[in-house]
């Protein structure tokens, strides 16, 4: 009975959100941060693209660059509006003589009016530059709001902060075999209620060309009560699994993907989360399993779990009556 | 078999929320964007609208406006007051000599103070003017704090971001018939658990008056995984099916109507979305199927989904044998 | 059979987190608005009393009087330790000659710096004053920062804004009687799956003393998909009912009491949203019947609901068979 | 039949997310504010931390602490930026003559601009002292739009504020024994839905190692529909129970730690909110039975919690066919 012959005798899943025929030549369906390996066009990107998401999830750093450089830019902008409108309106000041000491005036100002600090050595005076003054402090404060907003979103954004074990491994399990990769939360959070959920996609050919199947692959313990530890997650590769019998070179050959999904409570936002990532048939080790990752503490008190043994393994060989 | 007999021979389910006689002459149930067509009464109209909902359910722009004429508003109001009060007590401006400058002085005093920017070349003297001045730089720091929750609350809100196909279609499916709509989302937010549920109000004469009578439709898939692609909601019209033997004319003579929630996990937020839509039926077209939305890239490394391809569809003829 | 009879022929509940010796002479268990009729003791006030909650909760004119009143303590505090320091270090004053004019500028230079409106024209000087505006500008941003929390979470507080019929009604029903009061949300806000609990409390006398048995009263329907319109809230009084043969005296007698909790998922908040009330004997009306409180608008185009007829119920005999 | 002859036929429970070789001599598995008693190792600690986490769970006083700190290094830092760069650029200072002087007006202008109070009395001139005017002006908005955040953060976090009597007792109870510990919410909120799940840890030696396995304690109800007085928790502890015919002593020996979580809905925040706490063998006392906790108020119009004897017991002595 061949591996194929296994996989047709089980029922597929079509609830996937994917089609059978979206099957990608070297793509993956899931990138590794869990995100779709999709795009979307048809439509204007100002409508396909949510400014308050890509904001929220990118970088810190370009986070806060993209902050200074919007600033700046409104800076930059009121200061040419009070240059063009007269920086002699712009009274108190070191009597600035060329150009370029006029604009400079004119950017320290509109720099001070759109934080509103205000010093006042500098102030507006006439009808059009206290006008622009007005309308710049406006604009400093709502782009306050909006910042504040932002920040905030950012920081109270549920997140899982779950760490996968790089690879995933074929392992020894009860007499046969498993496949097995593990989990922890690398942050000083704390989810119980949590539940994992494995896919596997299959590339097969049928009728001549290529279709993707799914799988789900049934696990020892679906659900645990609290993350305490790490979690190494386990699928045993019996006659119900569609990857009983199955080969590296078949893995391979079928360019398999196994997609993840990790949902449990969060303890500190009150809130459920949810970290997806996926692996694909490279990052499966066959024959290897994992070592332990905690350890009690030289004092016996509490227990020190070392996040960087998250993927340490030790290859074995599968005794020949289950190969 | 009439259709009618079929839908009397089916149970109608009573706990849509909508009454049996709530159905309305040229009305519809629920609007295209999922709010209820119904207005309400009894109550002034500030114990009845919540301000908060209002500002954030508003279009962008009119927002932005409404704060701007707030704010403006709120600066006329104290520079009112200050000009009432006399323009003398704010010193160091520039001597304004007749109303309209000296309002204007008020004017702009009440900008810097309202913004809390006080450049203090004009600033406050005396009892009064100073209270007044006091209040207003309060009064700015609540104005602020309210459009920084506003502004928040606008973004933050979890929201489906669902593009609907415009129309409904009854096409051929196994053998028989079945009504097809198709979702998908817009933006770069991903749903997981998606589900949907679809209930059928039929208009029907009943002892001389006109009842509304509402049917759960099965569906195929009522939850998918993960919304990746488009999802394709199918609602096979068979014996079962309040639709089965239905023409096209008993559909609009009973102006029926098809109302869709979808419920999903969205990943951003963490939090379960909601989107509502309602078909009339003048949305359904008889006999047309859709057309495939989505492709591989040409390097073949992910999928494109092509969103102004939501409503693509063909016309179909229909086999005599199941008509 | 006496109603009592079959009371306690019915099992009551125990898990209302009510005991059975919590009645009360007069009293009740909930408040109209939810709360529980209950006082904590013994620990200290400000351990007991969430600070934020009671902000929260309290009515808007109350709280934006407690910002007020906040604010000006704060300011008055800093403006004695400014007149304590030295007025004379705050340079650019009018020159203040007596102790109220001292005052007045201590208090309105306090103001300007807990604001950040900084004028200027009145500005500190020497080390101590310059160090007691530091300090305040700090708390003054510090409050503001605690200030738009407070604000946000006013508004997003998700309510379920339920308006309950102010009395509960026994009204003829299937050849029989049921328990009816209607609840429909009265502002522009929409519910889903809305679901209702409604619970008896009564007070009888057992071996002398007496005792609060708590029953769980069965519902026509116990959700809806939307409170689209209104909803009456049907309990049959049937022979499962702890309410069979119970006469209006015999409700009065046992000081009986229903507890109704509504939860619903709000549309905007996208968020559970829950309400509790509370019914005494003195709200139930022994044989009356609602009156309906919708109708078509003139132009036929929607359902108009009107809010003020919440109440709206005739008096009705009811037949002597089923007394 | 010994006890530990009854765990063992009883089914230990493998997903609590603790291993088998997980205990720890003289640790306990969870701490009493309900964290892990883990430590997290093999990974930078600004990558195992999560800031916003610490800063939101951190004491009140110690957060304002740390929010004076950094405000006051940032401010620090452009004093020595202003410092360095010249105090002259500072215009309309106090004429400052020596290094400390100087030192102080940088700080004091640093300040004013951290804060945006700006009076201008002293007032930034020449391009690199306005620079860094700029920066620090928006500096000062961004550690103000963080610090709104957190505070947001603080306040908005859902927490049960769930007393838990500090004992746990075995007590009479139905003509043989129960576990029994007691908690009460000690703010004014309101807990609905409340579910309890008391897991048993127990080490014992198997095979010459020690192991710790884990039972799930039965619980006379597991959910109440009110949190509105106290709750007695109650394992009875019967055949079934891994307590059976359990000593004090074996108690002590297998150092048993019984872990607690509940769960609940809080009405204010609408929101799920979870507390974990946990009962070392120390904190059982064998053989007493806790008093009531509540009355009735003096005027019989409410009920009064009383928090203080939250752990209020009495010994009692078990009858000698039970023991």
């Amino acid at each position: 009975m061949s591996a194929p012959g296994n996989r047709q005798r089980l029922r597929d899943i079509d609830n996937t959100g994917f089609g059978s025929n979206s099957s990608v030549e070297g793509g993956r369906l899931i990138n590794p941060d869990g995100s779709t390996n999709l795009s979307k066009q048809g439509i204007p990107i100002w409508e396909r693209i949510s400014v308050y998401h890509s904001l929220l999830r990118m970088n810190r750093s370009y986070f806060f660059l993209v902050i200074f450089l919007f600033y700046s830019s409104v800076n930059i902008f009121f200061a040419v509006l009070y240059f063009m409108t007269g920086v002699e309106h712009l009274v108190g000041g070191d009597g600035a003589k060329n150009y370029f000491e006029k604009f400079t005036e004119a950017f320290f100002f509109s720099s001070q009016t759109l934080t509103t600090v205000g010093y006042g050595r500098v102030a507006p005076s006439g009808l059009i530059t206290n006008t622009i003054a007005s309308i710049e402090s406006l604009v400093g404060i709502i782009i306050f709001a909006v910042m504040t907003g932002l920040i905030y979103g950012r920081f109270s954004r549920p997140r899982a902060y779950l760490l996968f074990s790089p690879n995933i491994l074929i392992a020894p399990y009860q007499n046969g075999k498993a496949l097995m990769f593990r989990t922890a939360t690398y942050k000083n959070n704390h989810l119980t209620d949590v539940e994992a959920q494995v896919t596997l996609a299959t590339h097969i050919k049928e009728h001549g060309k290529t279709v993707t199947k799914f799988y789900q692959l049934k696990l020892e313990l679906t659900k645990i009560n609290s993350m305490a530890l790490s979690w190494t997650i386990v699928h045993k590769i019996d006659e119900e699994s569609p990857l009983y019998n199955c080969t590296k070179k078949e893995i391979d050959d079928a360019k398999m993907e196994i997609i993840v999904i990790v949902k449990a409570f969060d303890d500190h936002f009150s809130n459920i989360v949810q970290q997806r990532t996926s692996y694909t048939h490279h990052q499966i080790i066959y024959g290897a399993r994992f070592l332990p990752m905690f350890e009690r503490a030289h004092d016996g008190s509490r227990t020190i779990l070392e996040l960087d043994k998250i993927n340490a393994h030790e290859r074995v060989e599968f005794p020949v009556s289950v190969a």
